[in-house]
């Protein structure tokens, strides 16, 4: 645990260039705000890609000298390739984390991960939302108190179509009358996969630092601890006797299970 | 309940008309012989498709009036199309049952529902597997003892690729000295999908009883009971008072989250 | 299944004798008032048991003639006797259904199969409660709809001092600013335990439709499958062969394990 | 995490006093073999308690400042007093760890904290088991190989009458033809509960490497992280306006919830 966690901040990087309200608040983009706002709780190697980048700035060396890849993609998630979305899920399933942020939801390496289509009620009404902390004990509640409040916020409501997640470490509430499961964690392979609903591109969400502190949390407690590439069946031979060991496959010597 | 489950089958419907032995197990395929067992321990209306019909047997008009679907494939999953997988996984997330039988782990509907990749080891030497029922009351074990023994069986191990199950029913003990959680359940989206290991095309293991049993019990408990859309973010308007409600999309109107 | 489920509801049975406001609202008691409005949901065989019976009105034979066991207490937990305690658990444990209504979350039977102590906030401020359906294809929420609201309702919030629900099926919003996991289910032996959150005994909650069909599948799902104890270790042969299985205990044959 | 994890180690301590071969194998007692064994994969500061001091060797106080305990019990469960049970349940509750090791499944502690009686099949006949590692990205697996093979086990098999896992980590296979789910995590209130089967008094089980390295892995992985008490209902006052805050407790004021 000496070592830094070796985080990629993927970010679509759209918004930023096109509306003078986002560029407003992220200057330098979304990835590098969260770069700079993570860094001050824990101990991290930051590396930053964007979709317009060849290959969206992610190839299979990179991912794996990464511990945890975040996303944040709202507008252009169509645009990610299959190929690349096929990447980030087979290294997540050999052990690198994967922190899926807002409207990630919607992401293709989210949706490959989940086996939903993750859709969800949203609004934009500009109303407040509070995000109740229902596993203090939990590493990503690090330092975070029992409720975190949101003044301004995109509403996201239930039925958040999502597998049973393995835990829900926070629910919404949401002024205008619904509720979210909105920091969630899923394994996935050797992987984690943590879901964080907070953020957007017109609010300045990434600047309060109770969301800054649950994304490094996330971070760390999702960074890789192995890297096991499970694509094939394994032929296995028998530990104890059995009766026909010695036996060939009877169909065909090219199946693989 | 007083309605008969609408069960597709589909098999693969290769080995049948490839090997000899394969053959007299089976003379008329894996999905009449699954037909036929299932139907003492329910009341099920069935239709059966194959791999190579047209679009795999599996149109859409099918599938909507299809509760459960049973999966079986072995050598062939990549004939299966990316078209007809897409579907089965959006008739699952509508609600439709989906039931996986033994090498159909690698089948692509079920690696696209699990958004693992659903490896394991294997070995094929005529060994004995014994099934141990964890839970005895759940609708699936109903009739089931303690343990299932089955004389002749291809091993499966772990670690076995999956998320973690929202239900372990079976755990399977094999002489060769592995163990597999061999009968599984997931939540996806409005849809039950469950895992039966037990079955193979030499071993006449679709005509014990038992395993038929298990089948028809999950077919069952996975039967459809909603059918609901969940493609589209939805555009919500507050329940309750909210000060911007009337605020409109900031960035570009055609986003839908 | 065309038997009917033979439900006990026992209610403390002190509030609609010692206060006006509930007497006017539950005039025979709310068991009574449950078993009425259960009624039209399903075919149930009734019985109902209060607090202050000998015994409390639950004896070891009634409760093997039970298939599930509705809970409602309050002001009097502590009365409830630890014999009482221990043989509801072990009836459950055997595969009796157990549905603990709003209060009952500080039961000694509820704490008991829990194995927290089952707090929580709250408040009474006439609010309300809206309770979002989280998995609208589950037996329980049959013919609920996507959200049910409660006009003047006690609050129940955050942290709910209980295990990882295995199913969590509704989460709650209150006017007030707060959440809360509000229809919970869990394995406990053979059998289920369901937490229900509505219920009060100065608002008329057992008089809304919703509610009601909400208990009534909760105790239809629930309903007992099997009798099976399980107090004791077994000393089981083995089914393999085994080096020393003649091998005698070697330290004291009254052990157990 | 620069601290020492504060580890108690709690053992009945009786079978090395009164049988020879037991006292042969520990010498010292189980628990003083466990405070060496584990001290190689951690940084601790261990303290031990046993059954016949006076309270078990158990205060508030010590278990205040004991980040996990680890209990070891087998012949005398019962002599532990109601009140060190209750005390141990609500300090997990409060956030410590708790790690019931093997027999101690039958512990009253334990029993408590599941809601269940934990019963289980045993046998004792020098056979083998084998227990497969599912997680090996898991912190409690961390330097676990794939599988771990004891040489002469008691054996334990299903049905394990144990709550749903949150997380099993390990399943084990014995040579007599049974499995068992032998390393699992629960939650309890702010405390993680961990049974880890391997062990026994006159097998030398707590001599192998790669078992007291889970011990020493689960130890680090259930260290306390806050301590939180949550006996009591909180009466709490609204974050958000809502009508009838001033409202007062209708019936008694000494009821909390």
């Amino acid at each position: 645990m000496s070592q830094p966690v070796r985080v990629t901040i993927w970010n679509e990087f759209l918004h930023e260039l096109n509306n003078d309200t986002v560029r407003k608040i992220y200057p330098h983009g979304i990835h590098h705000r969260l770069a700079e706002g993570i860094a001050d709780y824990g101990d991290f190697d930051i590396r930053t890609a964007t979709l317009r980048e060849p290959a969206h700035g992610l190839g299979s060396e990179l991912l794996d000298e990464t511990d945890v890849l975040i996303w944040w993609g709202h507008a252009a998630h169509q645009e990610v390739s299959d190929e690349t979305t096929a990447l980030v899920q087979q290294k997540v399933l050999e052990g690198m984390g994967f922190v899926a942020l807002h409207s990630a939801h919607f992401s293709k390496p989210f949706q490959r991960l989940m086996g939903t289509n993750c859709s969800l009620k949203w609004r934009e009404a500009d109303e407040k939302e509070r995000l109740w902390n229902l596993q203090p004990n939990h590493p990503i509640m690090d330092g975070i108190p029992e409720y975190v409040e949101i003044e301004r916020a995109e509403m996201y409501g239930e039925r958040f179509d999502i597998p049973t997640p393995d835990e829900i470490l926070m629910i919404s509430w949401f002024q205008g009358g619904e509720v979210f499961r909105s920091v969630c964690t899923w394994d996935r392979g050797n992987g984690k996969v943590i879901y964080i609903r907070p953020g957007h591109e017109v609010y300045p969400i990434y600047h309060q630092p109770e969301i800054l502190r649950i994304i490094a949390n996330a971070s760390l407690w999702a960074r890789r601890r192995v890297s096991i590439s499970m694509v094939d069946a394994i032929n296995f031979q028998p530990l104890e006797s059995v009766p026909n060991v010695e036996k060939r496959h009877i169909l065909d010597p090219a199946d693989t299970d």
